[in-house]
């Protein structure tokens, strides 16, 4: 800590972003976007309200036609977020409501019961594999890059809905298709369930 | 170039991969798989045919349901590509041929047309649009990271399927769905052509 | 959709990871792990399992000198995050407990309020500024990459803490610094409040 | 899928890239580019055009000094590339035509041989190892990281031209230098072939 | 080399960065700042002087509390650097200089000892560890990413001071805390040295 | 900081690489390899001495035909640089001695000049440009990624070398092709100097 002559380091620090000046990157959404994001606002204009998002313990309306509703909060609502590669939703879900079939493009996804119960799963592409469970209250489901969410739908989207075990019940309440079109493929495919 | 004493200079190199000595990472398809890939070959294992497949230079069995096949050059065909984040693919669709509506999780793809024409195109979530056209030989066509392919479908499928003007003679085709089913869909999601 | 001559495709597919051909890589804790993770469980002994993870459902023990319990759901407890880049922790603080002032290597933290509400904020390094606020049951926040949390801590500690208007009372709460030192390195440093 | 009361979870998701809301970032050739490409169109005004391009279904003028042509499909002549990581290339080479000795900075190569056959390969540092193969129609070959193509060249380029067996009157083809400079450069560092 | 036909070759390559035109991005200063860095200035302005740096060649001012001086060559005096992730700095400590206790943000730091000796160190979460060394002319230190430097300060602060076996006059020079705190808060914590 | 009723927070921690209970992966060079680096040592049979490496404050020899020494610090001597895309080296250049052309795969290069002085410089492809400066003690040069070093050789090699006003005498001493191979060579392609 102490020397006789003094002493001279070199220090080569290697960012996991940019050599930049300041370590944030709040979006300025008037500027042009780029790639990797917004444009960062002056760091003189930056206030603790940029990093921080009430929106979502706010309850959403559920009275639509699947019962369910997504409260997003993206770079656009918080732009705290920009640049850093995350996003957060809640998702509200009456009695009898759904999360229709859908895909995420290029992210993982951690879901999180906060109240009630849930039958939530995906399908992988490995091997046409339906991994599916019911989440309780305190419950996480983590969906890895790019695959699906509370109900399934990867890669061909016939093999993933007709060509399984993946009940009928439950392709029926997240695609909205009838039971007798989706008993029809699963004979052709050779689902079962 | 020349200097009266002896030059001392660092250098600090920063790999766009680790820090290793070795400058490529062929699979080893025994050893351990990683997030990040399969372990790597001995070097004095690794030959030039590590590097070269010649897989893709035969026509794939079309002879099936979707009257297409798809050949892969995955790293388990060809270990060379092994943590470069890159695979390949080739396609052969007869007349009367198509590719199921898929998605890729994460990852973009590049489409070149050797031979023939197709109706391609894929939807963004962004605006619920599609992007559709009639690729020709000599075409390429880029879909972007986590987005689908020949035939659309990504995020709510019942939206990008039901819910815009995509045709409902290309959805009854990449998905099999019954005419009547796609109408009835159509008619309840606000889709129209 | 339809073509005279046979079609002939080729697919050029960029994933975000490695060419590989599962699409999760489920930790196996009892072999070797890298820098990018731990090596991948076979597929065929992956269950849904693996993808959920029930122990943040349950309250943390806060009779400890802090008043506070973290529970951890890292890749040694949720082995399916393994490669993703997430990790997640559930926080119970007592009334009047406190987490101490901490950093975190190479990570943004998102932070959401369930119950309850918190005295949060980070110390830029970029300025020196403190950006503190009181969160709410139902609030996000954000600590960009790297920076710090409840309280804050970055950059040289002694000006982090003592050269800014960062409230002496958080500091000492933050740090179990004594009061009067935390004074006393105030007033060398220029800080007030 | 259907619960007691109302179900609330929160998601988090992880994308590859950034927060954003679009799922693409076309280039807009006209604004600021940063180190992670240019800034993007408006969604509104992208069309189908952006992500197609024909430029390669056209053979080069190989009418030259190499009697090769290379004509290419980066993200100035096909917007919808930027960002991606990924550009593409035509190459037509006449016979007795040849692709002078070349490095890439930083990125992998793919190469798919349409019509004709090449001899290819490269020259790895790890222990200056010549990988060398004639390709044929159908083949593909893999370019790792950094390391050159169609004929090498990487790290020092005395070592990867003459100091192993890497056939003379490749070096020449490649190089364009004569044989007598070829050959004193081989004896002096102990290259044969 | 050369062949009867001409030769087609489709070539595909991935840039480690964006599918660019220009193989450098240095920083136009006055130019919108993104999160991967700031915009490129247009090649035609760019010069040698932009990749080259003087200022780690002068002795920094240490006749300060610390008694040293940090020199640092980022982004805005270094435009070169922008967007490569590496940034450089010079550090000059008197003999009874001291680097006070600092973490970096996301980035490993790695130290190289040009003249004199220091004791340097981390402390790491993993096992609340102190990785403790005198640093000779001539050596290199690595500090992975996120850790701390010449003297530590990670994770859970009052942890890593005053939990383990780290000196308390290594604790009192890197924090100018009172030796009278740092041992009260070394009983309990159960910290030793 | 306090509360009435205990506070719950639910934190979401995004690591910068893997979400790993240790904070470093020093590198175990007797187990596997993958694409990003070795194997993790165990961290209880870490020591410090994993992270500092001693060996680049000897000189290198330099009695050889380049009157030049290269003396690396990458993974296999220094295992603590392990996973963090950084590595390093010291080069000894007699009066007279000369670094070789060479290229770097995919990775940037920051040289710093601790005595001596040298002319440095690359070519970029962007516009065959070369960038060519006298360093002296103290100056420190980027060397953007992929692009060459010490002195030049990038993309078309004889672009590089002979298509451009890079100086004759440095064409020659760096690569050691004869002064009349080298003016014939400028004089096809268009070079001066």
């Amino acid at each position: 800590m102490s020397t006789l002559q003094t002493l001279i380091l070199f220090s080569f620090l290697l960012s996991a972003s940019h050599a930049a000046v300041q370590d944030f990157c709040v979006a300025d959404l008037s500027a042009p976007e780029g790639p990797a994001g917004y444009s960062c606002k002056k760091v003189s204009a930056v206030t603790v309200n940029d990093f921080v998002f009430a929106g979502l313990g706010m309850a959403g309306n559920t009275s639509n036609l699947i019962k369910a509703a997504v409260t997003t909060a993206f770079v656009n609502q918080f732009p705290g977020l920009n640049g850093l590669g995350i996003s957060l939703a809640r998702l509200d879900i009456a009695p009898g409501g759904v999360i229709p079939l859908h895909t995420h493009p290029g992210g993982s996804e951690v879901l999180f019961v906060l109240q009630g119960s849930i039958s939530a799963g995906f399908i992988s592409s490995s091997a046409n594999t339906v991994y599916l469970k019911t989440l309780n209250k305190g419950d996480s489901m983590i969906f890895p890059q790019g695959i699906s969410s509370p109900s399934p739908g990867l890669q061909i989207l016939d093999f993933a809905l007709f060509a399984n075990n993946f009940p009928s019940e439950l392709v029926e309440a997240t695609t909205f298709l009838d039971d007798a079109q989706v008993k029809k493929l699963k004979g052709v495919l050779g689902g079962t369930g």
